[in-house]
């Protein structure tokens, strides 16, 4: 199976790298780290990360994973990402996108009239782009599964472990990684976020 | 304050991506990515990152956090992390390890008679190097913070959050990345996980 990690400036890495912990091991996996060259590609917070192929050179794969970024805007206005989801999302069994990632699912015409999550902050401009936004941590339709904010990518590559290889593989995948969490706040993540909250964290997600 | 995230070959991603995602957006933070060199790093399953630094520039940090890897015995066999940990600890206000990167802390003497936790899988190998083992998800002891498996890097990142800018700061931070999890499967991590189970988690872990 394989499975592309998209890559792109200023992405979040932890959006990447849940899914990748999750999948990566799993022996049927091959993985590959795509981007638009081989240069480093340098992250939200300065972790620089090396692809492994192009976007010209890797036209198909089994599962991809889209990452989200602060700076989703500016991954739009490229729009490398999104043209080559539109060539290669045909031939995935699995089409995901962790955080604001799912934007540029959108922009690739993969969400049209589709259930989606995505960052608590950017559902307006989710919905805006074609969605039907769902405020669930994880939603899957067919063969295209969306994660809400950062960490949700976890809980979406377990949920695709369980799909993929059955839920003993899926509950051992948990339990190596650990993911029994006590966060040390009790946060939920209001399905209303307040105006302000919601510009204050696009203020200080987009630097 | 200057954090040192600690690459080394085989490292796990997501035991130095979680504590990053949390850290490196706090503004106060300036980031590290120190190695034995500036060549890239290929984590477990093939991700690859680039340093900034290394052990042999960097003499000095605010707060330290050591991945853990599957192939952990191969980094005590190398030395060069503890190495460092053993100059740069003394300097540090916080030094703090996700997973078997414990046993990276207890090879350089830091966790002596400490209470300390790990990974599920090496809780006897860590005892048998001097902590104290504890079965909690994350420990704060003094300046010197440990946390279980893969995931549970988040959590202590999150906590130091809290210590050092206070639970507003927490709060924010842990619903800026939306760690309201919701994992797909209800697996504890047992106080004394069955042998087989540590055998067969090892043997798949040092992969």
């Amino acid at each position: 199976m394989d499975v592309a990690f998209v890559l792109y400036p200023k992405m979040t890495a932890l959006d990447l790298v849940g899914p990748y912990e999750v999948l990566g091991h799993q022996p049927e996996v091959t993985s590959h780290f795509v981007a638009e060259s081989l240069e480093p590609v340098v992250t939200d917070a300065g972790l620089t990360m090396l692809p492994t192929t192009t976007f010209a050179e890797l036209d198909r794969a089994d599962l991809i994973v889209v990452p989200g970024s602060g700076r989703w805007e500016d991954a739009l206005a490229d729009g490398v990402v999104a043209a080559w989801l539109r060539e290669v999302h045909p031939t995935a069994t699995w089409t995901t996108s962790v955080c604001t990632g799912s934007t540029l699912l959108a922009q690739a015409g993969i969400l049209a009239g589709r259930p989606a999550t995505t960052h608590w902050a950017v559902r307006d401009e989710l919905a805006a782009r074609g969605a039907v936004v769902s405020t669930d941590r994880v939603v899957v339709d067919g063969s295209v599964v969306t994660a809400a904010g950062v960490s949700a990518g976890i809980d979406l590559a377990l949920t695709l472990v369980g799909r993929i290889w059955g839920d003993e593989r899926g509950r051992f995948t948990q339990l190596f990684i650990e993911y029994d969490p006590q966060p040390p706040y009790r946060v939920e993540v209001p399905d209303e976020p307040p105006a302000d909250l919601v510009t204050f964290a696009r203020s200080v997600f987009g630097q």
